[in-house]
């Protein structure tokens, strides 16, 4: 496995979601960040099961707890290790799928690529691991803020019905967490009626970075839209991802698509805010498709472990939709990611 | 800057566009591979310019050699270097440009990074460095190629027109390289007025990968999805990026969009052949948003590296469409990551 | 900080001396490896204080909870995640020289990078880390065991009382750990004699490896030595590593120097088992000179933070000879080593 | 094969010794270095072949092509990639040993790792490859040097006649680049005994490092003497690396050993320079032992590539002692280590 993310400020998670718990080592932590489990416990609320109606009902208070890194309050520079035990990891409804492989899972090909499976929640391929990091992203967060950089997520369409505003001071006063609070009752109903026929529905995601710098990325390999993209496809519901105009861009003419510039700047941004793989100081926009959740009580068919065809019903306690706790994991990517960014470009200095 | 890509068979480029050329040196080629410049240069020749009406007079041969890692023609497991000479780099049309930055192009990023900048047809962050991808690519595409494992991409948009069929043996047989005959002319008059009128257009590729083993992937961090992410954003054109039924799959309810499973194996492939980071079997299918050509003759609004305001009308040779030449280059980066996995899964054999 | 080592099999560490704990990420740990805290604890046991007189009175028993990555008893290709509480911390001691730099540490350097430190028995620059390494290299020596590899280090020299023999059962049987029955007692009494007028011992440890295949190693940059080196000098307290005749070749011709070979293979090994940065098949031995202890409770002359002279006398429990207890720790560096090199090299097949 | 060193200033190289030619990627030379080719050319006459009686014959004028990264004389944060072509390499004398295994060489290795090798002139594994490190160091080396970091390194033993002084201005002044002129001729007459014996000796070489910061070197893993150490164990003929009092520690009492401070900074410098990993801001020393040169034209005995015992000679033109042209490769080596050291520290300010 591949359990590290990032190569200055990097991350390397690990646990299972019926384990003993999950946690993650923060390796590449400036010195003198102030810093407290408080600071990380208000992001791991935001994305904490059993917040909402809408929410998985598994009751996980998620309580980190810093193990190192952290002298009188401070970071010294040192990794930040960090630890949330499991709780209420109730595993005896994954005993009787034990030997099944749960349609739109990661059973099938886990088993096939290591034999041995912890097939307990979906183990280490469990949406679990994305607590460790938010309480990573966290330090990132704080970092950055103090630098006047700011990441936002939203939830910006469920099943079909979408956002047509954007107002950052709403995403928190709705269960859907999205930032047009017209939409958000509709987006609601879509979920919960899902959740009534045993369903789920999948929605659109999208995260905002405002403040950057010029100049962050390393071309051409490194570039900061393709390290994005690495750490967005690397939570599991992602299936599609654009910057700035995204597929609009295919059926336009180069005169349109460019953004050109004037003494006060870009134009326009239609790019967001990424230009030759490098920040442009434009605010980034990053729309990200999350396909409705695998775990539906609904019968489907599927095949057992020796290939024996079967039906199966995935019980445990699951999101209809899991946009809305999506939100602060794309934030914690996005700003692990910017992080990384912004310490990896502070040694191009011109000799 | 980050001039490599990949963990064990891994590439690291060189060269700019008008400068003396242009290189790659791939490692961790396994050794026995015959290799000789033929297997390199067949689709070298793909990508290069001039082939047809729709992309840029430039005349270059790119002629590859071999410099290093093959002996009496079979690999032995040492770096493989490979050398393009720049031949027909005319950089007058760059004089006068010099200090303007180009809109959408990375002119402005790279002087506020670098300070320094080779001018010249975009230097460093010219597309013409994708040749050396195309040349590492063909490596992993003959040894992926002996084991089962086919890449194919093709344009399947161009401004909206969109392909309905795709017939793989049709897509070397039209400049625009679509898989459907039928809408070949289309696609190719939109490119041609584009090109009347001083502009360029946008499209889509679409790449398939048939024929692999299940697990390639290292999960959590390096999915094989987020490695092939990683891979297609570090293409400069590219702005958007889906598997399977990508954004589809965000109105779609969990029961209509998980891939059941029966004794034949998986009944559909809405996720496009990755489940759980890992592949699974079935084909995978990526779309990528291939923006329009930000080099255009006709005039646009821009400023000097002193922020004064200016007229700029980016003259050069260029490609009105960027599509058909992307196709080998999306199959290149592809190839790299499929091999760089399929290398890396060999380590992970049960104890 | 850079807290990870090894590319396929990689660990990452944290936790200070005085803090919560310490611990260790193992990733890349290929599934079905039988594993249980028993396995670990063996390890750790033998790298604990207060193991007898001659090491620190500090007493911690060190014991290891594994978090991850093992399901009934077997490894399942996740990380694998060890944590040690610490418990007998008594900080008090560290308080008086809190702002002082003792003599032969990093206090000094690591508060002009750091600025901030936790001071507290050394932080993060304490040799309490090893401990994660023993837990570490205890998976990677199970693997290797079973595939007939086995590595063995000693305490060969103290103080310049030299091992004339190598008998590995004897090296459990004496509280120095060296392999030569007949000089563990003059050993034993140096260590004494430098505990009791507060003052420490320096010594060789000595490592030996057999059994492994020819081909460990990924030259020309990640040669097996280079590896070795790498990993060996990432402990602490080691100022010198030789190969094989070591220093001894300086003076020899190469007649006398190479190992000539005959139908059952190298007819001499003074090369230490490796040529050209690969394992030959034969023994690797390695030499490693280890510092005397820095904490000592004489008066050392030193300076505080501010560069004010001051007296430092470092009173707290330390080892008066680090040689018994970095035999273990060598081991487990070496096993990382090389289980990294073997997973690696299983990709290097022909094509 | 892994043929990159260094995470941000980091190398690749490619070539045999006698393919088409020999060169190196330098990925993250920070923009605006004044660089032309006599910068490079000055240090690669240093190490080129046929310089003084002492070294091999072959007639290499090593000259050296910047291919890209620089534009104006000046670097631009793109890829400085270089090349030398081959072209005294006359490979018949290796014809007649093609399927034998020279002893002291890597040919049994690479053979069993790769199958296949080129053999000519030892192939990938022979020291030419040396010449792109050099080029490489050289940019590093003008870098550092503009910062006050200067890197010397000169033969202080060859088969037991040891320099007993460092003038450093003396070390170009004697074909076995001594520090000590009144050891020079003792020195040269070992190797000159040797060469007519058809025979060769080793020596040792010692490397200087003035000027550095304090804090260099990112612990726990990345120890700048752990960086140090992989770094000096790729070049070929190392057995055996020091820093400071090396072995000699291993008799000292800890009170003899630590180096105490006062307010003018440390009292002592045995540490050599570094301490918990990072450089204290005082010289750094190293001492390696340089193997005697494995080609010799005595004859031997070996095996051929079927296990058939036979007698061997090599011919060829080789080096009687490669310690004076080990020299400059082993400043390279540093001083691409430190570059990398001091890009990576430039991200670790506080917060």
């Amino acid at each position: 496995m591949a359990s590290s993310f990032g190569k200055i400020f990097s991350i390397t998670t690990f646990g299972e979601s019926h384990g003993k718990g999950i946690g993650v080592v923060v390796d590449g932590v400036p010195s003198g960040i102030k810093l407290k489990e408080a600071d990380i416990q208000k992001d791991l609320d935001r994305r904490r099961p059993g917040q909402s109606l809408m929410t998985t009902k598994r009751k996980e208070d998620d309580a980190v707890e810093i193990l190192s890194g952290v002298f009188e309050n401070m970071t010294t520079g040192a990794p930040v290790a960090m630890l949330i035990r499991n709780k209420d990891n109730d595993s005896r409804k994954y005993d009787e799928i034990r030997e099944l492989y749960r349609p739109g899972h990661a059973d099938y090909t886990y088993d096939k690529k290591y034999v041995l499976r912890d097939h307990r929640g979906g183990g280490r391929s469990s949406g679990r691991e994305t607590a460790c990091r938010v309480a990573a992203g966290a330090i990132a967060k704080k970092y950055l803020s103090a630098r006047g950089i700011e990441i936002t997520a939203a939830t910006t369409e469920v099943q079909g019905v979408k956002a047509k505003q954007w107002i950052s001071s709403q995403i928190e006063n709705n269960p859907i967490r999205t930032a047009d609070p017209n939409v958000a009752k509709e987006m609601e109903q879509c979920v919960l009626n899902a959740m009534k026929n045993a369903d789920s529905v999948g929605g659109v995601v999208e995260c905002r970075i405002e403040g950057l710098p010029v100049g962050l990325g390393e071309p051409l390999y490194d570039k900061l839209d393709a390290m994005l993209a690495h750490a967005m496809f690397s939570i599991g519901t992602i299936r599609g991802l654009t910057f700035g105009n995204g597929f609009d861009c295919t059926s336009l003419l180069g005169s349109e698509n460019n953004d050109q510039m004037n003494k006060d700047g870009f134009m326009s941004n239609r790019c967001g805010g990424i230009l030759g793989g490098l920040s442009n100081g434009m605010p980034i926009s990053m729309r990200m498709a999350i396909k409705p959740t695998a775990s539906i009580a609904t019968i489907q068919q599927t095949v057992d472990l020796n290939g024996k065809e079967s039906k199966i019903r995935v019980e445990g306690r699951h999101d209809p939709c899991i946009c809305p706790r999506a939100v602060p994991v794309v934030e914690a990517m996005a700003a692990i990611t910017l992080m990384d960014a912004l310490l990896m470009s502070s040694s191009n200095n011109i000799a």
